[in-house]
Parts: structure tokens; sequence; C-alpha cells
């Protein structure tokens, strides 16, 4: 079969660079071309100088008449309102998309719109008629949709961490669907490359702080994904904070436990709802929950926890925010788009320490 | 007036060598000198060379025959089971005693004895009727007791972030006292000196882990001191994580607020609460909650928020634990012991960045 | 005796800040008014959240009608340029002047012209007339025109460091003086309180790299001071890096030891030159060469070794490049100029760990 | 062609820990047994939970009767010592041996006799008949005798930084050879796994020190080769520090142009002696010089530059600590001595950031 041709737009940030990464490593892929709005000209290696003698590839302006376009499937690695405006050119012309932004998460214009009043955009988007046939990107949860779409919204990585290690609490009905507190922990690089006074490295060493305490807007789509699991409105408290890391996330997530329910329920139902899941892995108490353990890999890690003295279930749901939470997953739908093996390219453990 | 001469036992840990920071800038005190089981015949500025030119002691054994013991207070800067053997010897002379442990956090044998089965140590204390005269040591919540005792169990550092968070809370019954979740952030100093590979530097930096999921011993102090300011048993879920930081604690406290209260209600309550005291200051949303604002001071910061979509109190509570956290409250309790100004040697703020 | 009323310029950048923190436990002082190009209107304390209560003045703008002016002294704690445009307004009322810049480090016109050449500026002083009678304020070289000037050039932390590590050794002419190599290592906050690419916090963890390579501009200082100690044209090679820290500099110094020279000499000649100096400090080989011993200190330590197999003499200089490398120097010299203790709001340690 | 089965001795630390993650994607190579003196009888991916589902194998004991023995070749990823008492055991049985200590880096008894001093050993090797055999494992060097022999000796982390370096320099005699020093700045993993005082998390944060100065053992095989290089004896000055990261060493090196060179003849010398190395990229000085390029990857980073005021070539070379200086170098070994692609197992970029 001849390599699958993949174009990434948006591809000068951490988003881009991560889907270089692993597409480098993957066996029935090439990378076909590279497009951003900013550092055109530039090889990709001069802008991540790691990548010298793996990919040298020149990034191409947007506009730029000499682009490439010969490809089967392109990923937008670009923030909320570019790829509503750019991919209906290549949908058009028989190309798949990967979307990582907001802009095909929800796949009816209301909820969208829900979703663009958070983050201070027009609720109109620009592309309605594509939202019904595009697919929620958290292949666990939607592998049929994904395999039958060529549009993919690829999930926000908080949302990642709160879905995973939320859906078969609700699912199997263990606990109390109104008491969900998901407490957030992620390093810098989720913020992206641009330099800020809040991530320069004087600020931010030695510093931990919570922000938008009840304002974030991830927690849309996560109440969107817990609702269609629960078969029922979800609302829950999520706080986000960022600690002195450059890569993970660690959301410790706390539900009430319905009367009688104990640890051996929560284990029961999470092992029957992720059965055989590559990237799904479990760890009890004893094991020490760190972050570090799903560095640079597609995994997400699930500790399972019941406080007896509460009556509280604390799951301890940890990914790499670059892998899972962005590049790995984009990865792992464009193979079940394609009808490759989902795990093509992504069987590869970070390097410890 | 004399200077007050204090001896420093334990000095060899980061509890002592803070001690010894904090009291070389006190007008009002001298340090007399300094006791350890380990690294004894040193100089405390071989041990920490920083200190070097400013305190050259020499650390004297527990038993050395010359070893100094014309003090007016000596810290316990020790593990628990330290204070309670030793404790005795020096308030029989009419020497006052802080303890860093838990070995005088609880003034009553039954309580203490609670404790001790939590940390694995056996129910007996071994002088049981020094337990009675006892002070807790959070000075903001016991200053009267304090002021009339010689003898103060000072605080753990988890519940000082906790109790300070959430005592205004309880007192003033604006949350339902069963739905209390704390979930702490602690930097590595909190772990003391001693090195081990979940602190080794590769195994910490980039790393985020949870641990004692609902079993942390803190957690016993914190129920304790709340029931006797909520008059009413507590129970709450606590779960600790350890930061890649070297310095500080945060804690993310949540709590169901009682029907028809909002945030009003909590800023009334902690104002009210605390009025004029010193070391702690209130901040809104709107400032950024980084815990480095507390860094190398006496203060808890405390943000306070409401989700009200959620109903949910969201308290942000932070202290540098190595400070308010412990060296800087047994200082300030020893302020209030001797009747001086109880800031004295404490005023002053941190270095940034 | 009143208290001397202090006016900080450029009072928002690390400059400014570390000047706040020192003058706030100074004896003899008041921080009298703090005057900034951005960030008016705040409070200090709104920018610098640490320093809430404990300073709590508002930042004024350069031409704001009712900005302070009833100092004694002016800290420049600006840029290049900024300082020779306003100094002569405030000698001319009597203030004193300490400039953190280079605008005030060269005593005549020549010299500055071509250290402005270095840094890319006109070699045109914009106040010529001032220049002879500046000082150099690296106090253990210059305390005595410091103490006759009201008008003193503070030192790059780069050059601190170079320069107190080598001084005794060209005085004595120990080493050849053709040979020296300075391999400097800094902290992120040397360059300030600007985000940039390179010291976004995800870029620089676990990162160090070299920079300006035999073009750094600190250089031009270095090579001038000690060709003053030496009595005679000094050229040296030098390399600046930046690790993954934020506060300190350690440089490394090589020096070829002239025939005959050893290890004794050095010492000698390290402790004639310096004697009793209160903020310098001297280890052997055998203690650890750590940055942190002077973090948060105004302390120089001085690691001197003879590498026998080469006949190198290699010395170890570490400085804290925001404390003995700006604000604790600038301190320093104040307490110089007004005939006050020099080690007036010094005598602090760092906090460790 | 049937799968090479490699054996990792030593398999605990973070040596045998890497050679596991490359291995794991070697296209050539089975991961047959693993074997270590501690945490035998565990699984490495309990030890190291972040290979969970890549490699579950057992570690087995030493003297264990069922541990697998089944190689065609074994990594020595042990201290010194160890491999020099078992190579013999493996040569013996057809197997290969690549050794991570100084073992097996010098080919003849009295050289290796005089390192073993430097590091407090018996001269004595324990198999001294197996040291004329054995090459010294930095394969750019001696590609033809690691080819043609079962036993390699890996180099050390900083001789590797070192010697290719300063190779092309020797070798066309840019430089004069007595004039070279060598700072070397290294990560903290390169330690090793086992905690210590000074590589305790907060002993170790925003810390930098120098240590061994002029004492360092690696020295011993660096002037070794590139006396070898330059065809005449070398000594050289050597100083290793520790900085606040984990992964990567770099090395500034000074040496002294010979009268009429520069830059040019600089550049064409290394770029002549390395031609087509894959693991060799140069940088001019307008690219920053940043370790992380090499994290995580096999290459060596070098830019090239001369201080035309000072007369001096300085070099700026940079690996990751824990891949070309240690389980890369051993990978690529092993595919040169069983005639594989050299560099099969090691087209991957690092992970960025």
């Amino acid at each position: 079969m001849d390599r699958i041709k993949v174009g990434i737009i948006g591809a000068g940030g951490y988003g881009g660079c991560g889907a270089v990464e692993l597409l480098l490593g993957h066996p029935d892929v090439k990378i076909q071309g590279l497009i951003a709005k900013h550092d055109t000209g530039m090889l990709i290696s001069d802008l991540y100088p790691h990548l010298k003698g793996f990919c040298d590839l020149k990034i191409f302006g947007t506009d730029d008449e000499d682009r490439p376009d010969d490809f089967d499937v392109v990923f937008f690695a670009t923030p909320d309102g570019v790829g509503q405006s750019g991919a209906g050119y290549w949908l058009d012309r028989g190309v798949k998309v990967i979307d990582y932004s907001g802009d095909f998460r929800f796949n009816d214009h209301e909820t969208y719109g829900g979703y663009a009043k958070r983050i201070g955009r027009t609720p109109e988007h620009v592309s309605p008629d594509l939202l019904p046939g595009s697919a929620y990107g958290l292949t666990e949860l939607h592998r049929e949709e994904i395999a039958g779409t060529d549009l993919v919204g690829n999930p926000g990585c908080f949302a990642v961490s709160c879905i995973l290690g939320l859906a078969p609490a609700l699912h199997s009905g263990v606990i109390e669907a109104g008491s969900i507190i998901c407490d957030a922990k992620t390093g810098v690089s989720g913020a992206g490359k641009t330099p800020s006074p809040s991530f320069h490295y004087p600020a931010r060493y030695d510093a931990i702080n919570a922000y938008k305490i009840s304002g974030h807007q991830h927690v849309y789509e996560v109440e969107r994904e817990l609702g269609l699991v629960a078969k029922d409105d979800i609302t829950l408290t999520f706080t986000p904070h960022v600690v002195p890391m450059t890569r993970g996330i660690l959301t410790t997530i706390y539900g009430q436990l319905k009367e009688g329910k104990g640890i051996k329920d929560v284990i029961e139902a999470y092992e029957a709802y992720y059965g055989d899941e590559t990237f799904i892995r479990f760890f009890g108490p004893e094991v020490p929950q760190t972050s570090t353990n799903v560095r640079g890999s597609n995994y997400c890690n699930l500790s399972l926890n019941v406080d007896e003295r509460t009556g509280k279930m604390i799951v301890v749901s940890m990914i790499d925010n670059l892998m899972k939470g962005q590049a790995g997953s984009a990865v792992q739908n464009m193979n079940v788009m394609f009808g490759l093996d989902e795990t093509a390219g992504l069987l590869q453990p970070g390097r410890y320490p």
C-alpha cells in the first residue's frame, strides 16, 4: 500500500511538532507537507533543531502558491476558529481532517454555540453543515463514529483526563452523578509555545497556582460527553492548576459512591468498560501514581481508590497532555479513520527518567 | 531585657535550619545552643554553608556532657516520639518547649492514641501527664492557650493549610460540614532532608503524584481542630500530592454551600473570623493564586471563590510549608509564649523570583 | 537620625523588586517612592503580591505631576540609556544616584564609547561631564571612590563574579595575565522579567545553552577593571551559559600559574587581598561548591583550586546575581555613600532549601 | 534472520532501562532476559511502570538457577568491577559482550591499571587476557575494531562529549595540544538511580556546583583516546559541574589556535574528520546551542566557534548522557558488532519540549 500522505497545518506549534515526531516513526505514513501562519520559509528543523536529519521539510505559508496539497489527511494543529474556516476545502477534495481545537468537538450547532460563548467567540460556526458529520475524537468512546467519518474534532487535554477517568463510573452508575469534582494539575506545555509572564521560567519554577476557577472551557466538553455516557445531564466542578512541569496532566476525581457501592464495584465497572483497550492501564493504590509513567506515551493511567471513611471514589487519571491529550490521540484517530492498526506509530514507551 | 536564650534540638534538619534562619533576625532572641543526634561535632555552617558567618555554632550530641542547656525555650525540631521523651526534662527546669511533631498536638491521651495508631506507633504516650497542659500551636486559633502554657505542639504543615482555609466556613456555618474535600499539593521539602528514591532529582522533576490517598496522618488533626471549631464531629476527604517544587503547599478546598449562601457570605465569614490577623491575606479570584506569593514568608494566602453552577465554595489556601507550616509558626508561638510582639522576627517578605 | 529617603526608578523589574525587599529590612532607610515607565498606577504589591502588607506603595509614572521626589538617593533599576538621561536632574538637587546599567561604569568618555559600541548604542554619552566623577560600584575594589562620590555605576552581574574571582590573582601576579578563561553559568533571572521564547518554561527546563560566545558585553568592564588591578592591558575569553535555575551565577575561572607558583601562593594572594571583607568567603576543594550557598545573600563564595597536572589555577566564583550581582551591591554602595555600616540591611542568610 | 537475543545484566539501573527502551524499537532484536543484583523477582514494569505493556519481563538474580542465558549478546549495564568478573563466562559461550563501565575501555593491562588507581580500585584486572581483544566503544573513532571484536568497553558519558568535540582539532593540528580546557556540565541522571544528599530534589533545584576539580576519572580515557588521535601525549584540564537538569551534557571546550589558524580551518577540520557520520551534527554560532536539541536522541551536536580576540577555538559539544553517552552508544556498537545497519533502532528524535 502507498503510504498515507499527511499534511500538518499549524506545524510550528507544540501540537504540530508532536505530530511530526510521532509520524516519523509510523510505518504507513509519509509527512507530505507542513503549512503554518508563522515561521514560514523556515525548515521545521531550524525551528526545532532536534528534528535535524529526521525531518527537514520547509514550512509553507497558508497562501503560498507552491504550498503542497497532495494529502490524504490534514491535521489542523491550530487554535479555535482556524479549522472551521479551512476544513471544507480539504473535505471537498476527499482529504480527511483531524482538528485539534474545539471547532469540531460538538456535532450540533446549538451545542457548539454554547461552547463558543464560553471562550468568547461568536456562537455562529463558519461551517455548521459540517458539524453533524463530525466525530468527537476520544477513540475509546467513539471508535465507530471515528471510523465512519472524514472529520474528527480531537479532544481537549483536560477533557481526555476527566472523561477517561469518569466514563465507567457514570456508565455503571456506581457514583452519584451530581457529586463530581475534578481537581486537575497540568504541566506548562498545555499552554503552548508562546511566552507569557506566567510561564516565564523565573515566575514558574517552584510555583503552583489555580486558575479559571469554575470557568475553564474544557468543562463544557467533559459535561457533554459524560452526559452522553450517563444518559442524563451532568454538571460538575472542575478546577485546573498549573504546576512546574512541562508535560503531564494528573486529575484527581472525586465522586460520592452510591449506597452499598465499594472499591470492588468500582474496579469491576472500570474493567468492564475498558476491556482490552490498549491505551488504558489500571493501577491500584499500592503503586505510586506518578505522571512520569505516561510521559512520552499515549497511555492513560488510572488509579482506582475508595475512601471508606467518606464514601468517596477517588480516581487519579494521568496522561501526557501532548500525547493522549493531543498528538497521540490525533494519530490514534487517523489510524482508525484509515482502517490501520489503531496502535501503529504509538507503541513506544517514553524515555525515563 | 536580656535576650531569650533558645536551644534547638534536631538542629540539622530543614526544620532546625529554618528556625536558625529566622531567629538570627529576631531582635529579642539569642541562639544559645544546637543539639542533634546526627552531624554532631560539626558546625551548623559546615552542614549548611549558607550560614557561614551568620551562625557558626557547633552541633552538640544529645548525650554530650558539655552540651549547652542554659535555655529559656527549646525547639524540638524532631520527628514523632522524640519530644514526648525529652520535654519533661526541660519543663521541670522552667524551660518552655515547642515541639514540631505530633507528640503534643492533642491535649488528651485518648485523642493522642488515635493519632499514634494512624502513624503506626503505640497509643501510649510517654508523658501523658503533660498532654492536658499543652496547646495546639496554630496561633490564629489558640492564641490564648499558647500564651498561657509552657508546652506547644506545633501543627503539621498540611494541617495548617487546611485548618486556616476552613475554620471560618465551619465557624459561620456557610457550608455543609459533611461535604469537605481537601486536595493538597506540596513541595518536596515537606518530606525533609533525607534522600529517598521518590525525591531523587531525576525521579521528581516533571513528576506529580498522589499518595496516601484517604490515609494521610495530618487529616487526624485537621478533623480534630475543625470539630472544635464546628462544635461537631467532622469527617473529610483529604488527598495529598507531591509536585516538583521545593517550598510551598497549595490546598484546594471544596465545600457544598448551604442553601441560599453565596460568595458574599463566604467573604463575610472569613473577614469576620480573621479580623486583623497579620499573617492572613485574602485574594479574590481575579488575582493569580500562586504559591510563590507566600514563599519565604509566614503568611497564609486565602483565595475565596464560589462555583455558582454547582454551589461549591472553593478556597485556595497557600502557605510556605517550612514557614507558616513549620519554623515560622514555631517562632510566632514563641513570641506569644513570651509576651513579645507576635510578629517579631517574622516581618520579612521572601525573595522574588 | 532621620531615615534616608530612597526613590526607586524602574521599580517594576526584578532589580527594583530586589531593592524593595532589602530596603524593607534596612534600619536606616525609608522607601519613599516608586517610579517606573510600566505598571504605573498599580501598587507594587499588586505587581508583586508577596509584598502585600510589607510595601503597598503606588508606582508613579516618570512624568506624573504628583510623583514623589523628596529623596536622598535614587536607584536607577533601569536598562542602559535611562540613567544617563536622568541622573543629572537628581544630582543637581543634591540627591545621590546609583545606576544599575552600564551608563556609569566607566569614568571616561572614550572607555564608555567602546562599551556602548559593543551593545549597539551610540558612543556619545548623554551626560559625559558626569563620567569623571562617577565610581564603579564594586565596593571591595572601589570603596574609597564610592564613599567620595554621589554617582555610582553598579556593576554587571557576570562582571562581579569574574572580577572578584580574579582580582587577587592579577594583583599578586600568580597567574599569566594572558591566559584567562571565564566559563560562566547563570540562572534565568539575570535576563529580567520580560518573557521570551528562550526562557519560556517548557523551553528552559532541562536545558543548558551557551550564548554570545566571545561577544558578551560584560567582558568589557571585566577587562577594564582587571586591567586597573593588573596595571596592564587584560584580554580574556569569556563564555556565558544559561542553566535551568532562577538565581545564581557560578563562574569557573582558569588561569595559567606562573612558573613555581602553587595552591599555597594562590591562597595567600586571595587572603591578603580580601583580608576582612565581610562579603567574601573562601572554601577549599573539599567543600561542595554549590551556588545555593549564596542564594538570597550578598556573599561571594570563592573556591580556590590548582590542577597540579596542568598548572592551572581554577577558581570557582559564586554569587546570587540579584544580590551581590545587583540589588545587594546597590545597597552596599548606598551604605558606603552615606557613611553607614556597610553591611546594614544585608546581614541575612538566604532561606534553605 | 532470527532476531538477535539480548540479555541485560544490571537491568534495574538507568542504563539498563535505557537499553530496554531502545531495544523495544529495534527491528532486529529481541530482549531475551533481564538479570540484576537488586529488585530480582520483580517485573521490570513494576520497577519502571512506564514500561507496562511494552516490556513485562521478570528480573532474574545473578545466581538464579532458572535465569535465562540463551543470548547472542549481553549488555553489562553495571558499575566498575562487575563486567571484568563476568565477561569471560559469556565470551566462552560465544556470546558478545558490551560493558558500560571502565572495565574494558583500555586494551592493555598497564593503562587499565592507571585508570583503576584513579578510581580507587586495585590495578590488577580480573581478566587481563581479555583486554587486548577489547575495543573502545566510541563508534565514530573505532568502528573497525568494534566490528572485529566480541568485547566492547562502552565509553564514559563525559568522555564521549570531550572526545567527539576534540578529535578533529587534534587530528588536524589546528590547536596547540597542550592548551585544552574542558568545562563540562551534566544533568543529574549521570549519577544513576541511587538517591544521595547532593541529588535530593530540594538540594539540587536551583543549584549548580563544580566537583572533582582536576580529579575526575573520565579525564583518563579522554587523554588516552586523544593521545591516540594526536599521536602524542595529551594532558588537559577537565572540570565537571552538575546542573539542575536530568538529561544532557554540554561541554565547552577551549583550545589555543595555532598561529595563522582560524574558524575556516576549524570547520574544515571537523567536516573532513566526520564526513558523513550520521550521529554528528554541526551548528554555527548563530543557532542556539541548547542541550535539549539532543535530548532523547543518539546525536552529538557540535557548535564550532573562534574567539578572534584571544585566538581560542571554542567548541560546544552536546549529547544526551543516557543515549550517545550510554545506552545509545551501546546499541550503536551492537549494530556494528552484528553487521546490522549502524543506525537501527536509533533513528528517532526525542520528544520536545
